[in-house]
């Protein structure tokens, strides 16, 4: 198992009160010691930082939780190897591009048989099972949209199916972003909260570090964080139901499935 | 103009030294003001750093040249805008996948109407005049070859087609690696240099520091700097004749043209 974290907020936010309790769990308070990868979207643009050293050492690391780059949409990886050795090439997160987005990858569990899935656009760089199902669901989002659908429903909706069709043959923890929206699948374990005003105070589980969101921020600040486990004592974190996809914009759902009454996976 | 800079050796070696000079251009020595990058290739992977902030300012470029990544192919970039505003989207290198590699690509110079030019598979995600002739050039390469050719070779005569291309219709100075050869095409300003044994001393041009390379080095090390303008002032340089591309791997020149000997651009 791998942990995930991601971000949505409305305003640039950094994330570095986040992560630094994810980074803790690799190799100190968790066994996640085969590197580490974070992205933060600025407008179009990404910047992905990569080390496959554990994060609880890494110099990059130290910058990223010392030098606050303020984001609106972010995801972070920390990798305990289960499939594909441990080297660059295989540190998540994953990016590609399609439909002139920079779309980026994170996702943790296995996925049995899938490497013998037929691609056709993309092909993976590194040997995880995780970067060849992402060239797999970037292959089916080009040949089902040609260009990036306006809806963010329907863009919704087709990668709710194929995660779906991930989840059916293995463990589909997910992030996954677009540049726009934030899309999070719970295969077994993933969770999220939504900060906004009042903002209160918060305490990392895994570090000796407290921070009051009531003097870090502004009124209308909406700011959304997830987690394959809760990363503060004294929040109230929702856990997602398996087998359930999630999608923020600017901090909070995307309102979906209104034609679909009977799905109640909506926070 | 902007100012590019490369590596490429035979052992994993750092850039520091190299980089301390270029990042002076980056708004202190020079008028590089508006962004820089970098990759950094270990193995198949690749890491790269971008900043839209000037080089001579930026934390990420001073735990780059404070911390020591070690690569046997570098690309870097400090970028002066002349088309595209100054934002992360548009800073280099640029990369994108192909045959399962991560190909990079920095460039220097205008090339007018390229955005006129019709993409298929690659896009842009910026706006710069650079990035489209990258998607364009990764287009022509997929259609020529469905998979990488096994010969250096035949890659590197296609490079040079499409980049004879290039050059015609505007400034074409370029670094790109597809992960194993670093490809240097001049159009107007591109110079390289090769360290090998017996090593000596180096001084940067643009900052107060030397090396001394017979310290830092053992005796089969093979690093080629390329460089838009030199970087020392007490190495030869060669400047590269303007319509010419050279490429390396391992830090020598690929024994190209055997079968064009009235091309004359080998080193």
């Amino acid at each position: 198992m791998c942990e995930l974290l991601g971000m949505s907020a409305n305003v640039p936010t950094d994330i570095c009160f986040s992560f630094t309790g994810l980074m803790q769990r690799g190799g100190r308070t968790g066994p996640h010691r085969d590197g580490w990868g974070i992205a933060f979207y600025e407008g179009a643009g990404c910047r992905t930082f990569h080390d496959p050293t554990p994060s609880a050492e890494s110099e990059i690391a130290k910058l990223i939780h010392r030098y606050p780059i303020k984001s609106r949409i972010v995801l972070s990886h920390i990798r305990r190897a289960t499939h594909g050795r441990v080297c660059l090439e295989n540190t998540h997160p994953f990016t590609r591009e399609l439909w002139g987005r920079t779309i980026t990858f994170a996702h943790n569990g296995k996925l049995p048989g899938i490497k013998r899935w037929p691609l056709k656009h993309y092909r993976p760089i590194g040997t995880t099972d995780s970067e060849h199902a992402f060239c797999w669901m970037l292959d089916r989002l080009r040949a089902r949209f040609p260009r990036a659908p306006r809806s963010p429903r329907v863009l919704l909706e087709q990668i709710e199916e194929l995660a779906a069709t991930l989840h059916a043959v293995g463990t589909f923890n997910m992030l996954l972003s677009d540049a726009r929206h934030l899309f999070c699948h719970c295969s077994t374990q993933l969770s999220f909260l939504t900060r906004r005003a009042p903002f209160g105070p918060a305490h990392l589980l895994d570090a000796e570090l407290a921070v009051n969101f009531a003097q870090e921020t502004t009124p209308g600040d909406i700011v959304t964080v997830i987690a394959t486990r809760p990363l503060t004592a004294d929040e109230k974190w929702t856990m997602m139901a398996p087998g359930t996809l999630q999608a923020f914009v600017d901090g909070l759902p995307i309102a979906t499935h209104v034609a679909r009454p009977t799905n109640t996976q909506s926070a």
